[in-house]
């Protein structure tokens, strides 16, 4: 489901103040916007950056097309601005971080220079679609980090919020899935699928020996087989027992046996104990129903038997957290650094063209993140963006750049990759996080600062702050 | 965003078990199939149904495509299936409660009769449109139910579950809103749009006082001026009121002033009381900022002079409740009733094809609803479903079918209707309801019993039930 109709895909006002721009003359100016979010969704440690690459294919192909703009000439916009949206394409350059980079609060993960209308115009588009990836992408990264080295399986199509299940499933693999149940996101972002049969499969049989039997034969080289119908124990594992056997007999072998109900500990090692007594100890165990990172926590401390888990709901629609509070704030225009203040600190943003710092430490591990204006020489030294009294030394570590050049003047210069590559790379990186970060509850807080020069930029802008006169610095 | 591809917009079980009918000659067996929830989400007393149109939109141009087919054939699937695919279109009857009707739990409120293959085939497609927008009906029910007579703008795009928000804007006007940030649900579904101004277009002019002034000669019309960026109070709404005037002198009207940020019951109170000062009575207030049912509650019991609610993330990803558990469960199958038996009552389904009869007070409130089976005779009492001692006497109430004939072999037979007839019928629905099943916490609990004919057809299964003979009922 590729988005058909991006001009459109966006908040009234984006247009009206677009038009505005337009009227006034100044959509030409040069401006720059960040992207960033102010809080960890799931009191999380860390969020997986995701959903770039739906950004910049939308982006190269941008245009309005003639019936958007017939609609919007009927909804009052000027005939002289629907012209310049009909030659209106993308232009803009991008920097960013990678899908699947571990990223940090008040961290401007995606900078966008352009002209102030082009770079105002998308500001929907990228936060509807950045917000809900990287909050999926962070949610499966979770329930990766407790369920080890299980198989973990996305089922949530049919309880996610709509279309949304699309790019619920592209992120659940990066995010450090296996597989998907949805075939639509399956043949898009070439995800392996999976899925066998449901409860109806069973009952429209006259026995479940027979429904066992009869799937069995259909499929010899995926068999996974529902016991949990009538009764899993009593009824359910003792068919599937005797479907094993004759598929052996065939030179065939039962794959798994799947529970959607119950107590998952419970039954799981009880249909263990009973298959490996029958020498079947090559029969997988799957679970599902109603699963999340809390839940799978428990079953693996318990020891459960379990091989693959079927996450639904609680995945695709990142249950605890519905959404990423994702923001998209101008933070340069024409030659003046500018920003919006708050009463709420937090709720401030970060002054100029700036760029991202990831510090090193000896060891190879991440050790902070700094934040400064785009061309500043190397940091050594961090402060707090709000409590600036606290600051943090660097010099024993060495920076990387976090941002990339993901497209230039329109075009992107960053290819595309397979979601098994992102994966991977989700899994270093994670790797190089310390694991109190990544603590499911009360993890430790990572350093994220800014440079003196960021600081002192922000102090000077915010004492000239008069509402009435100049708000921004000229930088030559 | 139509589902462009419907065929594979599916769990991939779905596809094996049409293969597994197909190949074991049961996918022409009639079959009936029911869409039911178990629990009100948000802990409401009522669900708004909303997502039907676009089920039946979507089913009547249902065909599997070339590019589906060939990659199903790579994924495994049998030629001779996937010819039986190429050929399909859904052929089958569906009955349904009208969109925007006050539905309960336990209710088959979709009834899908058709061949065995088709009524599971659709089964996934129907779960995640009908299950996520009447979700988002709801929600909004909830927020129209204490906002009373103030207007109500959805703003979630940007917040949204990815796509899902399209659908989001669309169940939002149905549940009660009345416009829409989000343009191309406005374009797609004929929804009013709103929207006006970001603080960058006050941050991209040297005052704020310019911001506003282009503003109100660009669109004097429609000009909301957004007055929070720099100090409500102390620079904001006096800009505005200068600008009010201005307007005024050239023979327009300052349409209103929004808050995004701070305590809305002091600042709109604040901000009413300069504007009525100045004369300016007619300029209205629209206030947004994380709000939902509960915020809004009190904002209006504190009879805070607000105008407008801008409405975001809490409404479009449905906060509280991420989804509607709804499921579709096979209820009859070739000449036999069939219901799924769980250990936990609440989760065992209702064998049969069903209706459902709304009964109706002297004073023409609802008073109860009754399940019963297809064709029988009216019913004068009512069992509840699980603890069947509980019953009730209806013969004071005159019954109403609350299933209508929505689709025949395949071709819909219910109109498609604009929303605000949709939204107006779920208001005359909802006046009908007794106050107490809408209080936004602890609602009583609104009667869903079943008949006996119902109660005892579903005993006698049970008790036949053994998982390795017959489980099912033949039925002339």
């Amino acid at each position: 489901m590729y988005i058909d109709r991006p001009g459109i895909y966006t908040d009234h006002y984006e247009l009206t103040m677009a038009q505005g721009y337009f009227k006034s003359g100044k959509h030409k100016i040069g401006a720059t916007f960040d992207y960033f979010f102010r809080k960890n969704p799931f009191q999380n440690g860390y969020v997986i950056f995701c959903g770039l690459n739906d950004l910049l294919d939308t982006l190269e192909q941008f245009q309005f097309q003639e019936q958007d703009l017939i609609w919007l000439k009927s909804r009052g916009f000027r005939p002289e601005f629907l012209e310049e949206l009909a030659r209106f394409r993308f232009e803009g350059t991008i920097y960013s971080a990678r899908e699947g980079e571990v990223v940090f609060p008040m961290e401007p993960v995606i900078r966008v220079d352009g002209s102030l209308l082009e770079a105002q115009i998308i500001e929907t588009l990228l936060l509807n679609l950045i917000n809900f990836q990287s909050l999926i992408a962070t949610k499966a990264a979770r329930i990766r980090s407790v369920a080890r080295n299980k198989k973990l399986v996305d089922f949530g199509l049919r309880r996610s919020q709509g279309l949304g299940g699309i790019h619920a499933s592209r992120a659940a693999i990066i995010g450090g899935f296996d597989a998907t149940s949805n075939l639509y996101a399956a043949n898009r972002y070439g995800i392996p699928s999976a899925g066998t049969m449901a409860h109806s499969w069973i009952q429209s049989f006259d026995s479940e020996l027979e429904a066992f039997r009869t799937y069995a034969r259909e499929f010899p080289d995926s068999c996974t087989l529902l016991i949990d119908t009538y009764d899993t124990l009593g009824s359910g594992l003792p068919n599937a027992i005797t479907v094993a056997r004759e598929m052996e007999s065939r030179g065939d072998q039962l794959q798994a046996v799947r529970i959607d109900s119950g107590d998952l500990a419970y039954f799981s090692r009880q249909i263990r104990s009973s298959l490996d007594r029958k020498g079947l100890e090559y029969v997988q165990i799957a679970a599902s129903n109603q699963l999340d990172e809390v839940v799978i926590a428990s079953l693996i401390s318990q020891d459960s038997p379990i091989d693959l888990f079927g996450v639904g709901t609680r995945l695709v629609t990142g249950q605890g957290s519905a959404a990423l509070g994702g923001v998209y704030k101008v933070s340069h225009i024409g030659n003046r650094d500018t920003f919006k203040r708050s009463n709420n600190e937090e709720k401030s943003s970060l002054p100029g063209r700036k760029e991202i710092s990831r510090y090193i430490t000896p060891e190879g591990q991440f050790a902070a993140d700094a934040i400064k204006l785009a061309g500043e020489h190397t940091v050594e030294r961090i402060y707090h963006p709000f409590i600036t009294h606290k600051e943090s030394d660097l010099r024993s570590c060495h920076p990387e750049p976090l941002l990339v050049l993901a497209m230039k003047d329109g075009k992107r210069t960053l290819p595309t990759q397979q979601l098994h590559q992102i994966s991977t790379y989700r899994e270093q990186r994670l790797e190089k996080l310390d694991s109190t970060h990544k603590r499911l509850e009360n993890p430790h807080i990572y350093r994220v600062g800014i440079s003196r020069t960021l600081l002192e930029t922000r102090d000077r802008l915010m004492q000239r702050m008069n509402p009435n006169n100049e708000k921004t610095e000229s930088r030559s």
